[in-house]
């Protein structure tokens, strides 16, 4: 397996799109340097359910990413890829718009009943920046204090503009704010994530902010003090609260975290997993901060294409029918607790996270970690899966399959626990060991 | 057919919509209220080549806006369509790449041989706004100078933070700033198309710009002075010069209108028509230029999915194979011919743009011109066509229905002029006038 891995023809198209394509692609996440940079395959040639095949035809179980997030229900799913199909044949881009951009709002008010106003993009980072302006034009207030990861966008990354450590706690150390404009400085005011005192000295210290941007959930839940502080925050001072739910929705519940976190958002923005991989994203927030949209110019010729509204009716569909969150939360109490009882087995320092349905460990290693954790990605593939540190878990994904590959992480574990013991990590690794945070890709 | 279009289903649907999706949908342009309010049928049940369905089964030839420039080949392209399903029966987004993004960038550099670095999008606001940041990044320089029409992204509507008619020449008239955060005042300086002297004045004054943008074409192009004033003053003053292709692009040759313009651009943006209306945008650049994109961080879950490159590659594939352009010029040049001697036989002042792949005309009577843009639309539905007075051509409108088509505009100006010299036109609508500019709906 290993030879196939060295030799995947994955590897020659990723050298060649790396000198066309900045970075390779356009996605971090789906750069096989951020993994085992010389194993992991890098293009599929096909997918299904939690299967995918690379270039060669080899098969892997995707015990990883699921698309990073956006195949919540399984790679190809019939019934969303004929509803999607059906639209094709009858038009997609027309001059006239599709009657599903309406019936998806209303699905979407039904299921938030918070929300009396709904716009829809195509990607998440573009949806967080149309919250942004919402939120921005209603408040008329330009900061914003915010927790987590938001994408890409100028609103976010300004907040490097006053040093470039303020994303590290976020998902993004070292990343330089080039290209950000310098008249955004001190527009975005980072405060931990679960640290009431730490927001309450931000707002403190920055009384014109007029937004706070939370993500529904990445590892750990909002403690209810957390949640209150925010909610009194926003009360006291007419702020806004904006739930980035582009990673965490459809998963936990029909619709975002916020609803089992007794949070009163104002804006919502959901993405990824709820077109099952097709691309929209959407912002849903109150009537009366909704339609302020209208008094900017919020508006693009894509917006309005009609797979992406098609793709997650259908989707938001099956979600409520199988009650999709259900079996994503056991599953990922399964792989939850097969980590931790195999890690008490091989004396491995791991820790898991509390959000089952995006269910991550945490090797406790210090500077060890990127090595292990590259060692076990390197000894999964070998055994047919595409694992890493976090598991997005799908609809598709069922007991057996998760049976099966705790079976091979326990075989993986035994390798590491000795490898850790004996201080043989970096002579088992046959690849260059993964890169973490923000890096320029050679 | 006055009643068939005054009760039409979409009409309710499109009132249920306005409640929840503030301005109705999500693109200006796709809202009945821009073309004859009360008559337009605003939603689509299927599409064909250049023809509509509404939802009542009501069939139109679209001498409009072909899915606002999206559908270049004609709605629901057997070819594309065929790419899009088979790619859509072996997955679309997983946790590998699809070689589709590598081999959709590998194409756009042998078109486009200036570039040596691609990356993709989804929308075209999303590109300009990587374009930007890009050019920012390189350049080290916040401010743009731009001219034309760019999107909704802070960086251009930042313009209007400095009084809101630095947009009234660049098609949106009267639009406020509203949620464009104040720190951006004066990075975004407008000067006149076609203007040398405009632009040398706003150089002057502005010593720190980076930036220069404009579009390909919309109505005119551009003089060989202007360009020359362009390339000189980028030559000189370290300036990058971006060409938003979205609009222009692939109508005019095998990639875009600077080719033909003698412009050297360091950055080209292309979407709209690219996918044939499956969303796709691009952003091309010189590869020193490209480059900085690592230096930053652009980075989305869907700008990886992989219906948008299976259906570029096969949209260019065929623009390429049949010189799709040749034959957007030659229906243009029709049209607008038709358009010429049609008013000259009914004595109406107007006048025809150069831009032949978006042909445009425009009435000549100051006031009286949106009622008069309305009639023309009104009579025009009642004939069975999506008519405004601009036509984004597409390879599925042949010399055949163009015919046809003059033959009813014939008529229609006949109506038009005689309500001119009688005074009658406002009597003879049956509709409300259509809006312009930027307005808030009701």
């Amino acid at each position: 397996m290993i030879d196939k891995l060295l030799n995947n023809s994955g590897k020659d198209l990723w050298n060649k799109s790396k000198l066309i394509i900045p970075g390779g692609n356009g996605l971090l996440s789906k750069r096989p340097e951020r993994y085992a940079p010389d194993l992991w395959p890098t293009y599929f040639s096909k997918a299904n359910g939690c299967e995918i095949w690379d270039l060669d035809g080899n098969k892997f179980i995707d015990m990883a990413q699921m698309g990073i997030g956006a195949a919540i229900l399984g790679y190809c799913n019939k019934e969303v890829d004929r509803a999607v199909s059906h639209a094709i044949s009858n038009g997609i881009s027309t001059t006239l718009n599709c009657p599903e951009e309406s019936l998806l709002a209303q699905k979407l008010i039904e299921l938030n009943p918070f929300a009396g106003g709904v716009r829809f993009a195509r990607t998440g980072g573009e949806a967080m920046a149309i919250a942004i302006r919402i939120s921005r034009a209603f408040t008329k207030k330009d900061k914003i204090a915010f927790s987590g990861y938001h994408g890409w966008s100028d609103w976010y990354l300004a907040t490097n503009l006053s040093g470039n450590d303020n994303l590290t706690d976020h998902l993004l150390p070292g990343l330089s704010p080039l290209g950000v404009p310098k008249g955004l400085k001190e527009t975005a005011i980072p405060f931990k994530y679960n640290d009431s005192e730490d927001l309450i000295e931000k707002i403190k210290n920055n009384s014109d902010i007029g937004t706070i941007v939370i993500e529904g959930a990445r590892y750990d839940y909002a403690n209810s003090d957390f949640i209150e502080t925010i909610q009194k925050i926003a009360h006291d001072n007419n702020v806004l609260i904006v739930v980035d739910e582009i990673t965490s929705g459809w998963r936990l519940t029909d619709g975002g975290v916020y609803k089992i976190n007794d949070l009163d958002p104002d804006i919502v923005v959901y993405g990824k997993g709820m077109g099952n991989g097709y691309a929209i994203s959407s912002i849903i927030g109150r009537k009366e901060v909704m339609d302020v949209a209208q008094d900017t110019f919020i508006s693009s010729t894509f917006w309005t294409e009609r797979i992406g509204f098609v793709a997650a009716l259908k989707t938001i569909d099956i979600i409520i029918r199988e009650k999709v969150w259900n079996h994503l939360i056991k599953i990922g109490n399964q792989i939850g607790q097969g980590w931790e009882s195999l890690s008490k087995k091989y004396d491995i320092n791991l820790s898991v996270t509390d959000f089952k349905p995006l269910i991550t460990m945490k090797f406790d290693y210090d500077k060890l970690n990127p090595a292990l954790e590259t060692l076990f990605t390197q000894e999964m593939l070998k055994r047919g899966y595409l694992a890493a540190t976090s598991v997005y878990i799908s609809f598709s994904h069922t007991e057996e399959i998760i049976n099966r590959y705790l079976n091979d992480v326990d075989e993986v574990f035994e390798i590491l626990s000795n490898s850790i013991k004996n201080e043989t990590v970096y002579e088992k690794l046959e690849t260059k060991i993964k890169e973490q945070g923000f890096k320029r890709l050679n």
